[in-house]
């Protein structure tokens, strides 16, 4: 399950993000997260059959805004690219957050999508 | 946009729901939040292109579990079967919503989910 | 300020509430989070000069409302009346609700609200 | 890990309950997120050395009660008094749920508990 | 509606931000967000008798507080005293933020709007 | 009750922590609340008999994880530390974090502690 989990949390979020993440908590501290992270969310849902990636990152993004996770959030934007959501979609995604979640919870995630968009177009 | 946004709500949600909600929102106390839902939640969002019927139901279960919302999920849960999300679907999302939002919100999602599913099949 | 606090929490809440309150926590169980309720939030808090009480009323409902405790807010919907805010003013707090907590928190407050006024229409 | 899982989830819970769990949620629908409540929330960490199971208790009944789940809440309340936890120091939790979560937090968890020791009592 | 709310978004924030938010989201992906905020919430909510606009203000500085959105917390403070919210009655909903929801909130609340507060005086 | 309390917090948090956030907020914006949260928060709750200063803090980890206030998080981190909590142990909260509140919650607060333990460890 934790290989498994890895080959997809890398296919989505990328090496480098992947790597860095696992680097710099391999110590007792930070391991046995990071353990968790890579078996039951990569793994074990992520690895499951019956909902497309594309599908389970727009529901990230969706929930991490309704959970006020700015970090996260900026993270999964990217990983939906990886998973060929559109930048169209993304809008889709952050209005329905406006309507259900309301203008503030909007209003931050556009805004922090916009600053990843801005980093990868400066690349 | 209350003509097309009645539109839509009417067929996810289906006549008998609307017709109720309407009519007992009919009084100056919740006519103006029914006009707004109406035309603003199902005509200028849910009536956008970009994102299928299908996928706006799987956000707002995932979003709306998020945001610990019981008697909106149980609405939105049938909402969703009429989109065509299937029950597999269903707990494909709230599997995600146990991982990103913990335990006690996919136990709780889980559960509604069924009295949904119980009320339909007594049918 | 324990008087002071119940002196409002009664002029507030009516005598009533106050008294069953107070009567089925009067063990080592309830009674130190009532006494932190009448001294801290009606005396320290609710008996400042500063704001009105009806002030104090309206952001109690878009506050609870935000919190989603669905029986604090329809005591404090109780509250807000004998404060002098009018149903008509409760709508537009739960209007504003509804742009910046979403449409899920303001269905949910507009209903429990209605069912106050049900309650009190009835005697 | 579920053998650990359900070893644990037993003490804690009682037999009564996880039976009645795991038998209403024996179909595809409900299996999946029960497999890995078993495996990941009783196995993986409660299994873990390093905090007791009293210890756990108490953070699960002060973060249950921050993310608002009466349901889960009374569970666990059932499953704190299996560990060790007097009525006392629910109290104390609970308490202290008022200052760093507001009281509609703590009101709300104070009457559940309430419920529950209800419930016991009568036996 | 749009014209109205532009005009009363304008009034309250200030031409500066308006002209900074809706330059910087003149394109498809920010435009429509914007449109909303500025009709559904400036035009059709603070658009309406009922309340005034000081009450409004105030009941946000507590909604968003709870809502834990310290960027737009930030701008709707400022709002709020174009709006005659002084700053003794910004600490009073500050404080009863503290009560209703917890010590971090109002903490949080009472750093953003001194921060803010410096900004204005060193001007 | 403010004297127990200004000792406790000392105690907790370090006379340059307490100093500090006592000497800015010494204007009548800062100073109600800070009263508050010495008298009511240190001297009323954690002045009391019940549970150990070492449970309190954890409890106070879980919490305001689930609260979502990493500042306030960074700042009891510390206060953990000083009342015996180890690292060892404020992982465990946090893996349980992960169980109940969600990935996201965890992720932030296991980055958020480590900044604290770099910032000691720098010392």
């Amino acid at each position: 399950m934790y290989d498994k989990g890895l080959e997809i949390r890398t296919a989505v979020m990328g090496k480098a993000y992947v790597d860095k993440a696992l680097s710099s908590n391999a110590d007792d501290f930070g391991k046995p997260v990071q353990d968790y992270v890579t078996e039951c969310a990569w793994g074990a849902v992520w690895g499951r059959e019956g909902l497309s990636r594309k599908t389970r990152s727009m529901l990230n993004l969706a929930m991490i805004s309704a959970l006020n996770r700015p970090h996260e959030l900026k993270v999964h934007v990217k990983g939906a690219l990886n998973n060929g959501v559109t930048r169209d979609e993304i809008r889709e995604v952050f209005l329905q957050v406006a309507i259900y979640c309301g203008v503030p919870a909007a209003v931050d995630s556009f805004r922090q999508a916009r600053e990843v968009f801005k980093e990868i177009d400066q690349k």
